[in-house]
């Protein structure tokens, strides 16, 4: 009986990771509002009453669904460390291009975190603080390479890099990847190559 | 007759402009998509009926509130060559201090056009025309003084003084002004004093 339950559980994800992938794939593409707990519930095959079991609200569920986004994004960093141990321009440089190649693919909306944001005015929303955290962290995390590789000013380049980042990630929404936004590799490592560095 | 009718406009605006001017005040503290029609005509002491005889739908109504953004993000140009004639580069820095002024002031939650673009991914809103215009002539306008301020590369320093607006005004919205959204003025005008220009 426990076994039948477990190869069952393997063959089909569990209710819970099912209304999450629904959560991500419909929030991202049309927006945290635009999407009803009804229309999550039936892309995963499930029911309100489960959702709501597993999740509470839809600011609970909202929530979750941005503790994975962050966690994707903060992935991204240990990617680029294990590619490039003790060498944080490198680190910096792959960064930028594969955060790079991730805004030119397509159905690309930027950071569901940064438009989440946007979509939630509320301070008191239990997403505020997955949000801070995470936007903060990443501008660290930049910081934190820039001190490492030398620079000079690390928390100039820091600002300087995470803003044309989040600039990017909203242009692409509003003009396409023909606009600005679309050079953002190009203007960041720009950017990158005309800080000063202590000479090494 | 008419004089009386005159008289009573200029009273109180008509319907019209008051249906616009809540539109303003509750789409842009709240979103796009978080306030109802409904909402909208008690705000502006109307009626539904009224409200769709002036714009049809909430579509248009959305339309016709980010044209007025539009158009008032863009008297700023005419403000700062106004107050600094035949000064290109003195333009571009008043420029960056009305708009970093703007970010500072309590309520802002960022640039109500590039807020639609993220909450209206549909390519077929009739906003997306006025989005994307206003977006590329913002840009157009930072390369236009960059090239008649003398600066070798004036597209570069424009996407970057662009990007770095858009990224601070998403970033105030998802960590407040102490993070380095809070810092695009000081960005900004480093950016503006590094770049090169042609010796004059």
């Amino acid at each position: 009986m426990a076994i039948a339950r477990k190869t069952a559980e393997m063959a089909e994800p569990a209710p819970r990771e099912r209304i999450l992938a629904a959560a991500h794939a419909l929030f991202y593409r049309r927006g945290i509002r635009a999407v009803s707990v009804d229309e999550i519930a039936e892309a995963a095959t499930t029911n309100k009453m489960t959702l709501y079991r597993h999740f509470r609200s839809k600011d609970l569920l909202v929530t979750e669904y941005l503790r994975g986004r962050a966690a994707d994004a903060e992935r991204i960093w240990d990617d680029v460390a294990r590619a490039h141990p003790g060498a944080p321009l490198r680190q910096l440089e792959a960064w930028v291009g594969k955060i790079s190649a991730r805004l030119a693919e397509n159905g690309n909306r930027g950071c569901a975190i940064a438009n989440a944001a946007i979509e939630i005015p509320e301070k008191d929303h239990p997403a505020r603080p997955v949000i801070e955290r995470h936007k903060s962290l990443q501008r660290e995390q930049l910081a934190r390479l820039n001190r490492l590789a030398g620079f000079t000013d690390p928390e100039r380049l820091a600002d300087e890099i995470f803003l044309l980042l989040e600039g990017a990630r909203v242009n692409v929404q509003s003009v396409g990847r023909r606009g600005p936004g679309g050079r953002f590799k190009e203007r960041a490592l720009s950017l990158v190559k005309s800080a000063a560095r202590r000479t090494s």
